[in-house]
């Protein structure tokens, strides 16, 4: 059930045995590991939601055509992932922890897939993070090698991936082959002519894709699972609401607000997967599950039908989500994180 | 014109000879500094905006009456601080940095005032924030001595204040008296009974303060300072719009979109302060000025007169402001940062 979104062919791992990942660029020491050494580093496990910016675009398509694969509420799935941290295979090559420019320039990690992708002419996929991310073990940035305790499989990148929490799934690029410690941020496809964010007014026309940081961190976001757009419900029923609610950059859910009569009353959702319920706040002392991962949420209550039933969340920062597409449309249909309504 | 906010009398130092801050509490070592001593540890500076959480309170109150000191656009102020990194204060009491949980247990940095507030029954203001905050020499959390290149005066602190970027002016403790380890969050006045952010359909009667977390970061927020609300304008005069924006967090300004039709059309402000103007971004890999910073933006614009101008601004993690303050409306009144209409 978890969404699967790659930009060339899946490729086919000839020989497990013979699988090196080669890490090296600007760095003081290079190294090649093979999937066994990887193994042998301290097995580190991060619960994260991944999420495709291109989420929801399909609803941003109604409101004016973009450009993109239609996707509804459901690019995105969490995960429990399992691999080495990133920060110890950097110590390897002589980088240490929190740093933000190595000993020989590099700011900014990169991920090369195996892959072959036609927007890179038959290159693989690529893209980067900061180097003092990739060094942060609280970014929790892993090269991982099991999904939900299992091997990883081929859709999902075996033998191995990054997995970045809290940036836009693009960044956690499969099928990793190596890893460069570069200067600049990586300079391919995916990160300098797709996945950014332009205003309403920037046309095919007109785009200067130099204008625009590429995305990293996704913004609050929330979606409505149960029941299904257009689900016959009695007029009275009791209905329980369930969805899905996240935020990027570790930032926690604060809370879920519910409309069942169209947005006129709003009623605060209870939290479920081990956090407090309801009116219980989840300590900003612990490493609480909502750093990386959704919360799932629920809301038992009796509706009049036909009516439109909405949500909408709100972050740790205070961040809330806009009303309506509109003003937060672009021509690629990413980031639309507007009110859901059913 | 930096905004002034107290919540008890403002003290006056007796003998500044005498000055001590004690650092203590679940850190290995305990100590007790002169502003001598604290001066002669590295002085570090940053460009940081200060926003009391209370900030476009009043516009708030227009919707539903709010409780709180009413504030327009201006419950901020951007400032150049200087003075001791807390991270290398800490090191002094056996703290190393990128701590999370000291060895003694503690998770959070209280910080105390000398001065008196009715709230706290006559005790001192108090508030803290994260170990792994504190001891974040990237979080550029300082004890600050100098504002603006002078000596740190009484309305600000005198002779020592807390200044933690990004996040709600509250936090900003000033007239620092002393700094405690502490293993749960700040129990004071400030962190637990006041500076949090209710659902719209709480009330003064069914209010629950354990519910929410403290505010901590504040939102992407955007305001318009020129032309004032209500300036008279002439029919189809060139007028130069002007304004700031900020996000917490660390978040920079993506982008701010201006309106001078009441919201049908919008057209992409350029950034000022040696940031680069118009289409072109800020790189990721340098500590751009907006990472603490407000950044200042204009468009130079004909307009029809009467009419309403918007602005409205994204941040790096593509948060947008809500439209309407109705769906943020809280009872404290804080953090309003919906779209600023004039």
């Amino acid at each position: 059930m978890f969404y699967k979104r790659n930009h060339g062919p899946i490729p086919v791992l000839e020989n497990y045995s013979l699988f090196r990942l080669k890490v090296g660029g600007l760095a003081p020491n290079h190294c090649s590991l093979s999937m066994d050494e990887i193994k042998q580093l301290p097995k580190h496990t991060v619960v994260a939601t991944l999420q495709c910016a291109g989420n929801r675009r399909t609803a941003m398509s109604l409101s004016r055509k973009v450009k993109g694969v239609g996707w509804d509420i459901s690019a995105l799935g969490n995960g429990v992932w399992s691999g080495a941290r990133l920060s110890d295979v950097l110590n390897m090559v002589g980088i240490p922890n929190y740093t933000k420019v190595s000993s020989c320039g590099g700011k900014h990690v990169e991920f090369v897939s195996v892959d072959k992708c036609k927007e890179e002419n038959g290159g693989p996929y690529k893209g980067s993070i900061p180097l003092l991310q990739a060094t942060s073990p609280d970014a929790d940035v892993i090269l991982a090698y099991e999904m939900n305790g299992e091997e990883l499989n081929r859709d999902h990148g075996y033998p191995l991936r990054v997995v970045v929490p809290g940036v836009i799934g693009a960044r956690s690029v499969k099928w990793l082959k190596s890893i460069d410690i570069i200067a600049e941020e990586c300079q391919g496809f995916f990160m300098q002519k797709d996945y950014k964010m332009f205003p309403p007014s920037v046309t095919w026309d007109n785009i200067n894709w130099g204008s625009r940081r590429p995305l990293m961190d996704f913004p609050i976001q929330c979606a409505i699972c149960r029941p299904e757009d257009g689900a016959y419900l009695e007029e009275g029923s009791k209905v329980t609401v369930q969805g899905y609610a996240l935020s990027g950059g570790g930032r926690g859910i604060e809370r879920i607000d519910v409309s069942v009569d169209g947005g006129k009353t709003w009623i605060e959702a209870k939290l479920g997967q081990g956090l407090k319920s309801g009116h219980g706040y989840i300590p900003d002392d612990d490493d609480h599950r909502d750093k990386w991962a959704w919360v799932l949420w629920e809301l038992s209550v009796q509706i009049s039908s036909p009516t439109d039933i909405l949500a909408k969340a709100v972050d740790s920062a205070a961040n809330v989500q806009p009303e309506s597409v509109e003003s937060i449309w672009n021509l690629r249909g990413v980031l639309n994180n507007s009110w859901h309504k059913i």
